[in-house]
């Protein structure tokens, strides 16, 4: 008889050396949240909390500064009111939901963690600002430390990046990442307004702020992109080290050219690892109509991110508002609730600092000249770009516009930003200029832009 | 003295009551990984594992039929290859990965649970067909059975829905899931070549199986839907109850008549909850290039959910090909050995069977009729469709064709899929017809269409 058909053949008989005795469900136990922060996402995670009465999740404080003011009837009264911090981190709640926002919210989040509870906050400025000493905080703690709703609301990108994808190395992030800026440039863009236009439309429908800085100037997307680009290139970037361009320089003329060129304009959040080399910048660009950030509607948010092994992934739907902040915020709370007991090991990577971190990407450039016309602008122009071994690849004038005021674009060949910032210091003394050119990268359909090393 | 004011303020007067002392991280142990199936995909993953010496995850047995043939020399010799299942089973292997595929593998993932190892797989029949219950006793063994790889390749949707967009109520998810029917239907459309053209041009490039009917005839991407149906919707429905129809009747001349429409032509799985009724199926359907199924190229794959309070959402890339499928398993894989030794309470929603199936959605639709010309043609057509209270939208008929042999599109207001059937069964009968009519459903833009009920 062969040894080897003699092996057991039937469960039965095999030795299960690892395996674990059947066992029941452990019982389905509440789980105490407090909610830090009763404005718009806090009343929609409550809400969505409430609805549910067969999930573990049970609402049991809410925190607001004069929390008079607050109180809705739709919750049970056995829910605690109250201005005192102390007072939901020295009970059992479980989990505490910050949506405070702000730097100001981090001794909050960092006593929750110290006191042995897990932490679910939509607060990118302070997951921007120190995410990974956190995480590592929550770790020695035994808690979760969870982030979803901070990026992109209710698109599940962070887990998408962190878990979705971990088997891939992603070395390349590019998003729309502020509603607010898509919203004002798709404006600008159908009804051809005038960016003040926009932002005021912006600002009467909510959506953007009476002190639109933090969304118009870049500052926003870039905290949710030093986000991305620590759970998906697990690289750690300060937000200030991540260039940021404004749109407002962008004007209704910029669109009639770049639709010339088969582009749309987008506030584009881009980083990408090079060589040990991060490079990092939010700022408006040319993107090629069949790009999927082309495709990107009113303030919907999208992140693309590229691996080695699988590619482009892209995620897309509702960066903000109430309702998809708070789903993301009650995913991430039903992943601690399953969760709760269980001490992760330290597997996930911890992020590296880049020996570089760069905004001088290099692509195809757009520049917008408004011009007092006249003969020889062109000759100055070129004669400046050659001197930088700039080339130029065309140049488009469209019809209709006055000769005193006229704008016309020269797209360039690749070439790094700062050596094209070094031709436009040089022509900005020109004096046929009527403003400053406007420049804008243009970013390659799909696959991105070899950055400048 | 305000008693309130006398409360703790600082960490450290807090009672700590459910705080947990800080302790170290575990070691970073081992995670010993069988690997059943050494195809593409396969040896994919294994050299993902091999290339991250620091990862936890080790392959420590290869199993395949004749596995002598299969032996690469950049696994480290430590590798046990083997023919005999049992040779796995009886071993300290942590985790099976089931590439196998077919529902021929469910007794060897039955197995490797009863066990007690975890299991990855990317076997879609296997999952549509008894996931729920191979979690069950996955959950009974306190081991882990992941499957994000059998949907969608390398794009995370399978933990999208069931982690990123849990906190959600989803009740629609519409995808393209077969990456070879969009292939070739991208090829009709863009080459004009006919099916069988298309067909045969994808499987010289490896697109298509040399039996291509589980791909063209819709009963891959059903596999896939009745996953998405489970993990999304939370509703049990069996493959064979999602109605399946082919893309073979699909011709270049209907891409015309559909770019006149505004529209092109995908196949199109989608499932959707009314009260207590599933609508579900894979068919060709009308999409509007407005739509981000439009967009979708090639071999890619997209899935939206649409969910009460997050609205749409859309994952897409790469759903097949051995890279990226590695990439899904390899993410389950490295999810697993984070959270081996944690026992996840039962907080996941078991699924619902839906008291109704049905494949019946009110739609707009698309019949092209290929007549031999005479006068009274829609004359009759429209008297049948009156009959069956179906109202025409519009008569398109472009130049070009052959009276003899003359195609015409009628479009119809929404109707149900079977009172359109009834009608066209009667026209079947029609002398003029030179072949069967091609129906199709048109999709709206991103909101889907009412169901009948």
């Amino acid at each position: 008889m062969n040894p080897l058909s003699a092996r057991p053949r039937y469960i039965s008989e095999l030795p299960a050396r690892r395996a674990q005795p059947a066992r029941p469900y452990p019982i389905a136990e509440k789980c105490n949240v407090a909610i830090l922060g009763f404005g718009t996402v806090g009343r929609s995670v409550a809400k969505l909390l409430s609805d549910n009465s067969a999930d573990p999740l049970r609402v049991t404080h809410i925190y607001n500064r004069h929390v008079a003011r607050k109180r809705v009837s739709w919750l049970p009264p056995a829910v605690h009111w109250t201005e005192d911090i102390d007072e939901v981190l020295s009970t059992d709640v479980d989990v505490v939901v910050e949506l405070v926002g702000g730097l100001k919210a981090e001794p909050w989040v960092r006593r929750a963690l110290e006191c042995g509870k897990s932490v679910v906050t939509a607060n990118k400025q302070l997951i921007a600002h120190c995410g990974p000493e956190l995480l590592e905080l929550a770790r020695r703690m035994g808690q979760h430390l969870a982030f979803g709703a901070s990026v992109a609301g209710g698109i599940p990108v962070v887990s998408g990046l962190q878990e979705g994808l971990s088997g891939d190395r992603l070395y390349k992030v590019y998003g729309i990442l502020n509603g607010t800026c898509n919203y004002i440039l798709s404006q600008v863009e159908s009804a051809g307004v005038s960016f003040a236009e926009a932002l005021a439309k912006a600002q009467e429908f909510g959506f953007a702020e009476s002190d639109p800085i933090e969304d118009v100037d870049g500052y926003d997307a870039r905290a949710k992109l030093a986000i991305l680009t620590w759970v998906g290139l697990h690289t750690n970037v300060a937000t200030g080290e991540i260039v940021c361009r404004s749109i407002r320089e962008v004007e209704a003329v910029d669109f009639n050219y770049a639709s010339q060129l088969g582009c749309t304009i987008r506030q584009v959040s881009r980083a990408e690892l090079r060589e040990n080399c991060l490079f990092a910048a939010v700022q408006p660009a040319l993107v090629p109509l069949a790009s999927p950030l082309a495709g990107v509607q009113g303030s919907q948010n999208l992140v693309m991110a590229t691996g080695e092994l699988g590619g482009e992934t892209v995620f897309s739907g509702h960066g903000a508002g109430g309702n998809p902040t708070a789903v993301a915020v009650v995913s991430d709370l039903l992943a601690i609730a399953r969760d709760r007991h269980c001490v992760r090991s330290a597997h996930t990577k911890a992020p590296k600092r880049p020996p570089q971190v760069s905004g001088d990407f290099v692509t195809p450039h757009y520049v917008r000249f408004t011009v007092k016309d006249r003969p020889g602008i062109i000759a100055s122009l070129a004669a400046v770009f050659s001197e930088q071994q700039i080339n130029i690849d065309s140049v488009l004038q469209q019809q209709g516009y006055p000769k005193s005021r006229l704008p016309f674009v020269i797209t360039l060949e690749a070439c790094s930003g700062s050596v094209l910032q070094k031709a436009l210091d040089q022509i900005r003394k020109m004096d046929f200029l009527v403003q400053a050119p406007v420049s804008l990268p243009i970013l390659n359909q799909g696959s991105g832009n070899v950055p400048a090393m």
